[in-house]
């Protein structure tokens, strides 16, 4: 059967609780890597380069666009966001699941370039849901929240662009169900084409 | 989420397995329901009216033709087979996913005429296990067994037509696999489009 990972996208709902999902996942499975973003946006208190995010100057991350050195970029909120392709490439090679955690834009410019990506989107199970754990996050002013609510409007769009939608209900439920669904995956027909293939030859040489 | 059941066909070579996968399906999980085909072909000692097959002469055969009655039919070995629609479509209402059991013609009929319809080709790990497996089960003389591996041949070409590849090894393993990605399948965006316009219509309300 297939033995080349697959590139996997996982969007959704700021406050869906992607970021936990994922961190859950590669902790209990040894066959997931998480690509790790560049950006130009000012470190966190706490984020640590290479771990959260790769942090770049705008020229820097400039000159990675220009040596097309990533599998897609974005700007929002006047910063870059980017994956960088060594990494996913080499991974992938060599059998590991790599998760792209980036936002519906980039999303669909990867699936666009990599016809194969499995796009997941998170999403808690209501709206009212949502609200409460933007709100409870507390890290955010209300000005924030309100524009992510907005953000939120403009991503449900995309939703039904996406393989899978993840519903974020119950953490433990959810990363065995992300897991189950991104094995699954791995029985399609159209990545074990080169199995296929080799089944009608052997048939034919009967 | 979706609540209404998804209609599954299943194919795969003669001696693959797939009827055992099914039957162990069935009696590990109460969600599934197994359509029972409807066939002029005389019943083989044991089989049971309404278990195995629900057994028609030909006439009565073409009068469910007519009446449309059947999902399905096709003509194999001088035998009519074909999917009554009445139980098929009780079962999915009722949010039970509703196995059929058909060849690869009927399955693609299957699928012209309902597309969200979920194709698995059950299939040994290889094709000389494929053989032994045809050779073992004794029942059969050495013609039939030469005229399944013809067909396994035309069968062969359809694999790609399914979406997903059942690679029976170990019965255990492959039923639990079959359980998972039919619950998988549950969570695609194209089978929640109620669930994604809800949630666009609640936060155009905000």
């Amino acid at each position: 059967m297939e033995k080349k990972g697959i590139l996997i996208v996982v969007s959704g709902f700021s406050g869906a609780g992607k970021g936990t999902i994922m961190k859950e996942l590669l902790k209990r499975y040894d066959n997931y890597a998480l690509s790790v973003s560049a950006t130009t946006r000012k470190p966190r208190p706490g984020e640590e380069e290479g771990k959260e995010y790769f942090f770049k100057t705008t020229d820097e991350f400039e000159k990675m666009i220009a040596k097309d050195e990533l599998i897609e970029y974005a700007k929002y909120v006047d910063n870059y966001y980017g994956t960088p392709r060594i990494y996913v490439e080499e991974q992938l090679k060599a059998g590991r699941d790599v998760i792209l955690e980036i936002e519906i834009q980039g999303a669909l410019k990867v699936k666009e370039k990599f016809p194969d990506t499995l796009l997941l989107f998170v999403t808690p199970p209501t709206i009212p849901e949502l609200k409460k754990r933007l709100v409870n996050r507390g890290t955010e002013t209300m000005d924030v929240i309100e524009y992510r609510l907005n953000r939120a409007k403009e991503e449900a769009k995309g939703m039904d662009r996406y393989d899978y939608l993840i519903i974020n209900d119950e953490l433990n439920t959810c990363v065995e169900e992300v897991h189950r669904i991104i094995q699954g995956e791995h029985r399609r027909s159209f990545r074990n084409q080169e199995f296929i293939e080799n089944m009608k030859r052997e048939l034919k040489g009967e």
